[in-house]
């Protein structure tokens, strides 16, 4: 496994690869703005009469389940069955995932119906027990992979990514990410992108995700005032990343 | 009444209270961002089938018609109950209640079924009749509060506050808040984390949230170029809010 | 024809016209905000149970198909027969017609059914065949025009608008528009502004709507460090547009 988010971010903006997000009301421009500003492209589609034909153009499919629905759990199902006999790769935000029947039972049908290559864990859910209370990041992130056949990225102060055998743990960011509302399902679209262009290595293409979030939050918050001047800067930052220095800034430990 | 936004607001702090908004679409993204700024924890869920726990977990429910459909309404008086049955406070947001028959009805309904704590008031409703039209803010608020039963928060240059017994009069504020979208939703969104913090004492939470709104767009205020950079420092304000200094900056009059 | 923005503007000012936006949930917040800072007043309802009701308050209506669904295609089709029939002039940003079906078919029932006033056309729509694949864009603006009856706008690195008679060529504007999502139906809702002040000239108003959108992102790219602060920065633009010298910036050609 090669880690190198430059050489990756250097294949997205030559490639613009076409990533099909599925997502929550609140995030969705801001998914849609860090997916252009990284240098990928967006689409936005959730209807079940256009996604499986939308997801025919895509290089990844981003399936976040934050504000949810019975309509929309159909056309993630459809989306992801289509992505899945594809050969696409889905990204699986279980937003609140523990926190609601609904929420945890629609992520369990996601996972058993599409073939999830990336599942975003979150470490803590407020008011309930986590998939693993007690046990550590790199446990939980181990545990998750194996228990769903896929690469566990949990995210946190400091975010670990396994495959259920190898486990990389990357330690960019900054505690301002916290402050703004969607850095979390930012996380995932851009995990995404990255995906869509180093699809055959989806941990290190987590991985690396991870690292180019994570050092765009560095980059804005130098100068941030608060959490507004943050959000905005984080656009700037992600746009100004520069592949050739991203793999020297990158602080991952496998 | 005490009326100590600061104090109020070093709880919030201190207890991260989850907020429930079913909101509209246009400002979910905004509302979120100010509730974390503000110091809470925003959640947002508007499916039928999940709202009743979701609420449930929450220490406050902000209850938002803005861009309204037959099954949000549902989820809406479902959550509404709910909240009524277990003792959280509700905010309800009537935007554009008496712009269209659908919004006046549902917003009647509302309040007819649910136990409504902040009824927000809307001063000037273009192209209908206002609630009291000819009569002051603060007969408004009067007005509403004794005909609903409940605290009505009228905001407008100045914003008063009555539970149709006391009125109060909050005078923070700036113009630039009418030059973005969703300051209004906003601000019931705060009423939200004031009223979880303080919930037996609505009039007062309710006054003090809008002194806390009122602070941060004065301060967001300085040095912007334009409604883009007032937006942006708001978040920014609201998080730097200083619950030492929030006190002696309140312009209230009872 | 008369190409006077900074008119255009001063009337939009002077009368504050409700633009009623049925739109994608991508852009809601950032059109809502557009319009605001341009000058007007938006309102955004999909309701089927209220668009009829709503529209006739309003002196424009905007539909944009960007994250369609059944309910809401009801809703345009209602929305905009009603605008028809009392002369409101109504533009359509058929975002994504052309990837798929169903916003092909959705997109093309609108044009049957409804009395569109200003069409927006993507020149580019990746991944399939654009109308006009091989012609230039003034052509395309042509041949759209006379094919659908209506002005046609069609945007890019210069925007072309034609009613298929006369066409006029607009090259305000800057790279930085196509780095943030959401510009090109910012740019429709405006459309709409400038159709609500001057309706009965649809060609010129929709020159002048590309015009003032492309100066306020002349000037927010002034000082902008990348996508997210040109972003905030266009808002403030907006707002700063000054009539008195709009006319002289206009870089239109006939």
């Amino acid at each position: 496994m090669t880690i190198s988010p430059g050489a990756t971010l250097r294949t997205i903006r030559e490639t613009k690869p076409l990533v099909h997000q599925i997502t929550n009301y609140v995030v969705m421009n801001e998914t849609a703005n860090a997916t252009l500003a990284l240098g990928a492209l967006p689409v936005m589609a959730h209807a079940r009469e256009e996604v499986e034909e939308m997801v025919g153009l895509a290089s990844a499919l981003v399936l976040n389940i934050g504000t949810l629905s019975a309509p929309w759990i159909e056309s993630m199902l459809v989306a992801g069955r289509a992505a899945s006999a594809r050969g696409i790769p889905v990204v699986l935000d279980p937003v609140g995932a523990g926190a609601t029947r609904f929420r945890t039972d629609t992520a369990g049908r996601i996972l058993d119906e599409v073939d999830v290559t990336v599942l975003g864990v979150e470490a803590e859910v407020r008011g309930v027990e986590s998939i693993g209370s007690g046990a550590s990041a790199a446990e939980i992130a181990g545990e998750a992979a194996r228990r769903f056949g896929c690469v566990a990225s949990v995210t946190g102060a400091v975010d670990h990514v396994s495959d259920g055998t190898e486990t990389v743990a990357v330690s960019n960011g900054h505690a301002l990410l916290a402050a703004v509302t969607g850095t979390g399902c930012m996380s995932s679209a851009l995990t995404g992108c990255f995906l869509a262009a180093k699809p055959a290595e989806p941990l290190a293409a987590a991985a690396e995700a991870l690292v180019a979030f994570g050092v765009a939050g560095e980059d804005a918050a130098v100068g941030a005032r608060g959490p507004g001047s943050f959000h905005v800067g984080l656009y700037d930052a992600l746009a100004a990343l520069d592949p050739a220095t991203l793999d020297g800034r990158a602080r991952v430990e496998a």
